[in-house]
C-alpha cells in the first residue's frame, strides 16, 4: 500500500482505536491434539468480544519469517518490516529510552577483555554487574572530541547503548566485534563515502576507550555492533491523521512507540493495572491507543505455558474497563508469536480480534489460534490490519468515483 | 500478476465463463448477531450452486478500503485498480455511453450561477431540470475553434460530460470549481508542459460558453473538473484470449466494460429478465460474459435492507436460465460493498463463488458472507479471480516443465 494513497484518503472524524498487543500471544499446544496457551486461558471477555469481531491471524513479517520485536510492532503498526528495518543499535538506544534524533548514529556497546597483547580473551568481560558497567559508562562519558558528540548508556551487565550525534554521519559501518576471542577487535570501517566520517570518529572513541580502561580489567576494552539511524517512518499523524499514544513500561516498546510518532503516556507502576490505568486517564486526550502487555512473551520465551495462561486471564479481566470506554474499533492481537513450547519467538501467524460496530462479525465466540483461523479477515499480512481499522472507525474516504 | 505471463498461459479452447456482479453485493447485519442481506435472502439455486462451488471474500482494491465503482469492476475484472486508474472525467464520458478515443481529455462539466461581478452564487445552477441542461448543451455545441473538437453531453440536471478531441493534449490539468461560492471559477493550469495546449483550449471553450450563457441565469456559467484521459488498459482479448461481452443497463458499466475491450450487448428493456435474455441470445458468439445488477447497490445505497434482499432474490431466480446454458464456469460476485447499514459503499470484502467442474467444491451449501469467510478461495484480492477462472476453464497452460 502506498502510504501518500492513504493520506490521501484521510476523513476527519472524532471516533477512537484501541490497539492491546500481548506480545509474543500467538502459541502453540505442549502435545498433539492438545490446546494452545490463549486456547487454554479461561477468557470469558476476550470470547464475548470475539462474538461481536471479525477474527483472523496476521503475518507479522512474511510467510515463516520469525520476527524480532521491532519488526513485529512495525508490522501490527501497520508498516511493512521488510521496508522500514530498525538496526540493532537503535533498537539498542530505543530500549534505554534515550530520545534518538534523525541524524544520530547509534551502536550495542559492550565491554570485553584483551590481554597485554590486545587480543579478545571474553567477549563479554564476564558479565560484569550492571553497577560496575553504569560506573565504567560515567568514565566513557569523559571522552569528548571536536564535531560530535558521544552518548553511553548502559543497558545491563557489561552492555550499553553508545550513540554519536553530529552533521553528516553515515549509518553503514562494519562492526568491530570478531565474533571470536585470541584476535584482536577489529577497526570500524566506511562502507561508504558518507560514512567516512562516522568511522573516524567510531574509532576514535574506541581509541580514547582502550586508554581510559587500560586498568579495568576484565572490561578493559569495549566492542561496537549494529551501528545504525533511525529510519525515517512517516508518523501515525502523517499517515493516518491519528493522534496516538502509548502505554508500554518496557524501554523497547515505548521507542518504537516513538519512532511511529505516538506520545509515550506515564504508567505509574509497572503493572497491567497500572497501565489500563493509564489508558483511562488519557482516553479523551488521543483518537489512538497502543497497549503492551510484555509478560505473554517473557513466559513464552521462559516456556512457562501455565504462566502465559495467567497473564491472559489478567488481560481479559481488564478488558471490561477498555470496554467501558466505548472505544469504536478494538484490535487484540501480539506483534509475534512466541510459544511455550519452542521457549523463543516463532513465526506462527497471530490470533487477531477486530472488534467495531461495522465489523462484519464472524459471531464466532471464541478467541483462540483455530477459531482465528476460521474468521473472516483470513490469513493476512499484519500490516493490513491498521487500515481495516480506519474503516471500521470510519476514517476512510471512498477510493475513486 | 504480470499479464505479459498470462499471455503466454493462453490455451485455444471452446470454454464459457459467465460472471454475474451484483453491485455492492457485500452487506452487513441491521443488528449485531444478525444477518446480512445476502444471508437473509431466500437463495435456493445461488445455494445450490455454493454447493459444487468454491467460496471465497474478495478484496476490490486493498484491505480497509472503499472502493468506487470504477475500481472495484476493474479489480473484479482482474487488474489492480491502484494501477489503472479510471479519472472522474473518463467515468463521466463513459457514463453517458460516450465513445472515448485514446487521445481524448474527459471532464466533469456542470452549469453554475455567477453574479455581476462574476463571482459563483450557485455551483450547481439550483440544479436546473435536464431537459434545460440539454438545451444549453446545445448551445455549448456550437463552440469552434481549430485544433481541437469539443464534445459536451448531457448527463443530468445541471451535469454534463465534456471532452476535448485532437492531438497532444495531456491531461494534467487543474479544476475550476474553487469549492465555494464569493469568489471566481479558476482557470484551468496545465501542471506539465504536455498539458498545456489542453489548458489552453480548455480555457478558450469556458470563455466562449461564458458569453453564450450571459443571459442565461441561472445556468449563465460551467465549471469543468476531473479532467483525465482513458487509462491505457490491456483488453480481456490481449490479456486472456477472451471474446467477451458485457450485459449491463446503466452507462457507467458499459463504460468500463468497453474500456478493457469488451463488446457491449443491446438489451431490450432495462429489467434483470432483459439481461437475461440478451445474455441467452448472444451465448454462441463469445467466451465470456459479464453480466452487472445494479439495483443491489442502489437499495444498499438507499439503506433498503429488504429491497436488497429482494434484488438477490430475483437474481436467484434467474439463475437457471444461466446455468441452462452450461456455461463451464460461473462467477457470481460483486465490485464491493453496499450495506444497508451503511447507506453507502463500504471496505467490506465480498461474497464470491466459483462454480465450474474442475473447482475443487467446499461442500457448503449457502452463498452468504460468512458462508465465503469459511470456503477454499479464502481472502483474496479481486483481480485474483479472473486467472483462477480462466484456470477452471481450462484456459492456462502450465507453467514451466
Amino acid at each position: 500500500m502506498d502510504y501518500k494513497f492513504l493520506q490521501d484518503l484521510d476523513v476527519p472524524v472524532q471516533t477512537k482505536i484501541a490497539m492491546i498487543i500481548m506480545d509474543g500471544l500467538g502459541g502453540l499446544p505442549m502435545e498433539p491434539g492438545g490446546k494452545t496457551e490463549l486456547e487454554t486461558a479461561r477468557t470469558p471477555n476476550l470470547d464475548a468480544l470475539a462474538a461481536q469481531s471479525a477474527l483472523g491471524l496476521t503475518v507479522p513479517v512474511g510467510p515463516g519469517i520469525t520476527p524480532g520485536s521491532g519488526p513485529g510492532h512495525l508490522g501490527i503498526f501497520g508498516y511493512d518490516p521488510l521496508h522500514y528495518e530498525i538496526g540493532r543499535g537503535v533498537l539498542e538506544a530505543l530500549g534505554v529510552d534515550f530520545e534518538l534524533g534523525p541524524d544520530d548514529v547509534a551502536a550495542r556497546g559492550n565491554f570485553c577483555s584483551v590481554d597485554g597483547a590486545g587480543l579478545l580473551t571474553d567477549r563479554r568481560a564476564g558479565r560484569i554487574p550492571t553497577d560496575l558497567g553504569k560506573e565504567l559508562a560515567k568514565l566513557l562519558r569523559t571522552i569528548k572530541t571536536d564535531g560530535v558528540e558521544f552518548f553511553v548508556e548502559t543497558v545491563k551487565e557489561h552492555r550499553f547503548a553508545f550513540v554519536m550525534r553530529g552533521s553528516g554521519l553515515g549509518d553503514a559501518l562494519t562492526e568491530t566485534d570478531p565474533q571470536k576471542t585470541g584476535v584482536a577487535a577489529l577497526p570500524v570501517r566506511a562502507l561508504n563515502p558518507g560514512s567516512e566520517k562516522s568511522a573516524m570518529f567510531a574509532n576514535h572513541f574506541i581509541e580514547q576507550a582502550r586508554k581510559l580502561l587500560a586498568d579495568k580489567h576484565p572490561a578493559n576494552m569495549i566492542l561496537l555492533r549494529g551501528f545504525a539511524k533511525s529510519p525515517a517512518v512517516p508518523t501515525y499523524h502523517e499517515l493516518f491523521g491519528l493522534r496516538a499514544a502509548a502505554v508500554a513500561v518496557n524501554g523497547m516498546y515505548r521507542g518504537v512507540a516513538k519512532l511511529v510518532g505516538m506520545t509515550v503516556l506515564p504508567v505509574d507502576g509497572d503493572t497491567l493495572v497500572d497501565e489500563f490505568a493509564a489508558l483511562e486517564k488519557n482516553w479523551h486526550d488521543f483518537d489512538f491507543f497502543y497497549l503492551h502487555v510484555k509478560k505473554t512473551d517473557t513466559a513464552g520465551e521462559a516456556g512457562d505455558f501455565l504462566r502465559k495462561v495467567r497473564v491472559i486471564e489478567e488481560v481479559d479481566a481488564l478488558m471490561p474497563r477498555l470496554i467501558a470506554l466505548k472505544p469504536d474499533v478494538v484490535i487484540v492481537s501480539g506483534d509475534h508469536s512466541s510459544p511455550a513450547l519452542l521457549k523463543s519467538h516463532s513465526w506462527h501467524p497471530v490470533p487477531t480480534l477486530l472488534y467495531g460496530k461495522y465489523v462484519r462479525a464472524d459471531g464466532i465466540a471464541q478467541f483462540g489460534e483455530r477459531a482465528c483461523a476460521r474468521g473472516g479477515l483470513g490469513v493476512l499480512p499484519a500490516k493490513d490490519v491498521m487500515p481495516i481499522a480506519l474503516a471500521n472507525a470510519q476514517r476512510s474516504a471512498k477510493f475513486g468515483a
